[in-house]
């Protein structure tokens, strides 16, 4: 029994940062979701072990915490990158908007914008999966307080958008720091701390307003780097 | 669509350690692979949380890096402790021989003993998946220099026993130190940098051989700890 869709997680233990290679094993086509700078190659030996061909490198927002691999990827295998329209990513091949697709293999790609965290933040749809990025994570959600962070927005992405799939869709956001590996979207709309689907819009903002976080250690080598695709500055 | 076997794998960032919860949700009936000792709250919620009842709660083996989660959960949920007759840990509920098997719900659990590591270490075979410890990790194994260690034993565990296995079997491991969070049978087969299909017993031997590695941190705890189900000197 060979199956069609290969999935598999993989984990960066420095900022815990979840990267996701999915294939069609009929005919090789693969993506990768939220690949990090340092992991690369990890990642494409992987893919090359496997024999896949990566058709695509996606991006889920302009991260602030890691430099994405998407960037290094493109110039080492010839793989597209993509990111949602809303990041205004120039260098990106592919700047998808809500409710667009991508194909790989038979497999198809649907972008849902999901911003809040920040503004070009995109989940992605693909067959009973859904990738959250720092949007909806386990138990939680993503900080809402800088690059363009608005808990209102935040609160519409999570409550009319990906809580509208169904409940036995799988979530796998772009980080946990509990060794959390995935959830459901029921499991989310019943647990979640911040935003369990019977909570109100005002309540959710004074839970968002309450936190009082430190700013990611590498944001200010992440986010220039991000905005061009992962290239480091001077390099 | 609800899915019959509940799968989700958890992750100690500390000891870089890999639990499993695995469930059959008709009945609810669960078991817990290799926990560790200080994520026990955070297991115990979530069986919770999507109304599990614990069954059994595994150790592949007397782990050497951290302690066991196995007695305290036994204490809390009254789920039986399940570890390889190997092993001799005399607290066990079940001492489980290689070929036998244990259920839960409407799930078996094969046990299949992979000595080598140490000599109580044993594989879990469930529905195309094998849990298989310190056995055979992804790209690697475990480390025979010490607790009854034997490469030779190894050898014939992997080669013998785990690389006879269909080769769809998922692998999960109980450990990863690059990010990579399952394999399966194939893919070691031909990418184990150190055992692959066609490594010899007398090649495998030397590689072990040359590795010259430290003692883990927590060894003089984990050990005594492990072989008491879990229970720390003094407490």
């Amino acid at each position: 029994m060979k199956e069609k869709l290969f999935f598999r997680q993989l984990f960066d233990a420095e900022s815990f940062t979840y990267s996701y290679l999915l294939a069609d094993t009929e005919s090789g086509e693969a993506v990768l979701i939220d690949p990090v700078i340092e992991n690369v190659e990890r990642d494409l030996r992987l893919v090359e072990q496997l024999d896949f061909k990566l058709k695509y490198v996606l991006d889920t927002h302009v991260h602030a915490d890691h430099v994405t691999g998407a960037g290094k990827i493109r110039e080492l295998s010839g793989a597209k990158t993509v990111v949602g329209a809303g990041a205004k990513v120039d260098c990106a091949n592919v700047s998808i908007a809500d409710d667009e697709t991508l194909q790989f293999g038979s497999f198809t790609i649907k972008a849902l914008a999901t911003p809040g965290h920040t503004d070009g933040c995109t989940s992605y749809y693909i067959e009973g999966m859904v990738f959250t990025g720092d949007a909806l994570l386990i138990r939680g959600n993503g900080r809402t307080d800088f690059q363009q962070g608005s808990s209102e927005k935040l609160f519409r992405s999570i409550v009319d958008k990906l809580y509208k799939l169904p409940k036995e869709t799988k979530v796998y956001p772009a980080h946990d720091y509990r060794g959390q590996t995935a959830s459901s979207i029921g499991e989310e709309m019943r647990f979640n701390a911040r935003i369990p689907s019977d909570q109100t819009l005002a309540g959710f903002v004074k839970v968002m307003e309450a936190l009082d976080l430190a700013d990611p250690k590498k944001i200010k080598v992440s986010v220039p780097a991000n905005m061009k695709c992962g290239q480091l500055q001077g390099a």
